[in-house]
């Protein structure tokens, strides 16, 4: 299977930025990266403007964006009000959250496991009503800064309630990027025996360093070939002590089109993208000199 | 095998800062990561001060380091001339260059392969009549910045001379850090046929941020347990353009115990010890809460 790249910059990793961005250079933003190859872009998120006050301009950016016809764009919608303002903008998919431990959900969405599936179950349920695809996240699935390794028998559980409540897909995240590669096996091997390979998409942080280990591991052992990345390794988690940017596209991309994999990015786009912003990159190969790459 | 850690900040992550560091800087560097649990301390390099002035003072450090007993000393020695001054100090092991493109050797250190070979001959036999181990490099093994990529078959061929001539092991550089775990695969096959593991070093660059899935796959894959690492991610090659940094001890070591292996380095003291430095460090574990470690 070709390689499939969920752009989650605009959202992940804008979202903890203090500063804020113009919705103009948002809308710039997510216009070059509708022209990299990418196969979907998670533009925004319908949250709280309290709690994320960059994501206020949500419906606006979703607007005002030029639509690629061969990119799927989506947004994160936490909550039944979250979805009203997003069914007011043209979306292909939302995504819901949950995360693997009841601290971390606390923290994140101020309820825990059980809470944030009676959350999330109607608005999965009005979303698919209304034609649109879901994903679910589960945050924290591998190691919790409060909790510690998280037992992968309850993230597989987890997985299959959502999908029995109707999501189309489910993004495991490593939110504090302090998985190895051997975590990345143990929760696979386990995931895998019930459910396909295409349904599951991963999302690694490089914090500690093996967001590429991580990557090359799944698909090379386990056959998942789809990527939550972020342009330029922006991004970072609030809620997470420590955490720092997103595994970023660039890197994600060369090292599996170096490792023999169908990989449709172009990474100097994605690159010139991110550069776009004017933020600091965290990524390797945007220090590579772009002759080389 | 348990994992054995060279490290070689004093050297590779020193040899390119322009700004002079005090030799008492330098000796207390090599002090504190005498105490860290890495095996070996490349410590200098006995090169021409004109071409590497950093090294200038490699009798002097080596002079006023404290030795641990359970640590490896080496240098760098490129010539008769830079044995000479090697052999008035208490050295273990010195090392002997070569590279695996002529067009590599000629820009690194004037002459091409075969004349690489000439020169470090009378080094390594005068090296072991004076009881010291000797080390050959191999760099660029993987990724030639002029030549592209680089026959597996020759560096073997390289490797198997470098033996014959007299060393004791070899160490295979990414000099560029352009090398995937493909790469790795396709050099490790070839050449583990013939040469044990314990024989051979694997010197990874961080570039193009595939260093810590190369480490693991060469330990995993191939049971390589010896690696060239650089505290805090010190380092690059003057030579090649767009090198950064080596790869860092502390993400090398945190990402192989994640992964099951023996690694007896402390973390928190290789960090500790590259801070006092005063440099900017690459790694991605030294930006970690070390309480988190």
């Amino acid at each position: 299977m070709r390689i499939w790249i969920t752009e989650v910059a605009p959202r992940d990793g804008l979202q903890n930025v203090k500063e804020r961005i113009p919705t103009d250079r948002k809308v710039a933003f997510v216009d070059m990266l509708s022209e990299t190859g990418v196969d979907e872009i998670e533009v925004t998120a319908f949250v709280h403007p309290k709690w994320v006050p960059q994501m206020a301009d949500a419906q606006d950016v979703l607007r005002r964006i030029k639509r690629n016809p061969k990119v799927i764009y989506s947004a994160i919608v936490p909550n039944e009000k979250g979805l009203e303002r997003a069914l007011e903008t043209d979306l292909d998919k939302i995504a819901v959250l949950t995360a693997a431990t009841d601290t971390f959900n606390l923290k994140n969405i101020n309820t825990d496991i059980e809470g944030s599936f009676q959350r999330l179950i109607p608005v999965v349920r009005k979303a698919k009503t209304e034609g649109l695809k879901v994903r679910g996240y589960v945050s924290v699935a591998f190691w919790c800064p409060y909790e510690g390794k998280v037992p992968p028998q309850r993230v597989k559980d987890m997985v299959l309630r959502l999908f029995d409540v109707g999501v189309d897909e489910v993004s495991l995240g490593d939110t504090i990027g302090r998985a190895s590669p051997s975590d990345v096996k143990d929760l696979l091997e386990i995931i895998l025996k019930d459910i396909p390979p295409d349904k599951i998409v991963l999302h690694f942080h490089a914090t500690y360093g093996m967001a590429i280990a991580n990557v090359i591991c799944a698909w090379k052992e386990f056959g998942i070939y789809r990527f939550d990345t972020s342009a330029g390794g922006l991004g970072g988690c609030p809620y997470a002590p420590g955490a720092s940017g997103n595994a970023a596209t660039e890197d994600v991309a060369f090292a599996l089109r170096e490792s023999g994999a169908d990989v449709r990015v172009d990474i100097k786009r994605v690159i010139e993208s991110a550069e776009s912003l004017g933020l600091p990159l965290e990524s390797a190969i945007s220090r590579v000199p772009r002759e080389n790459l």
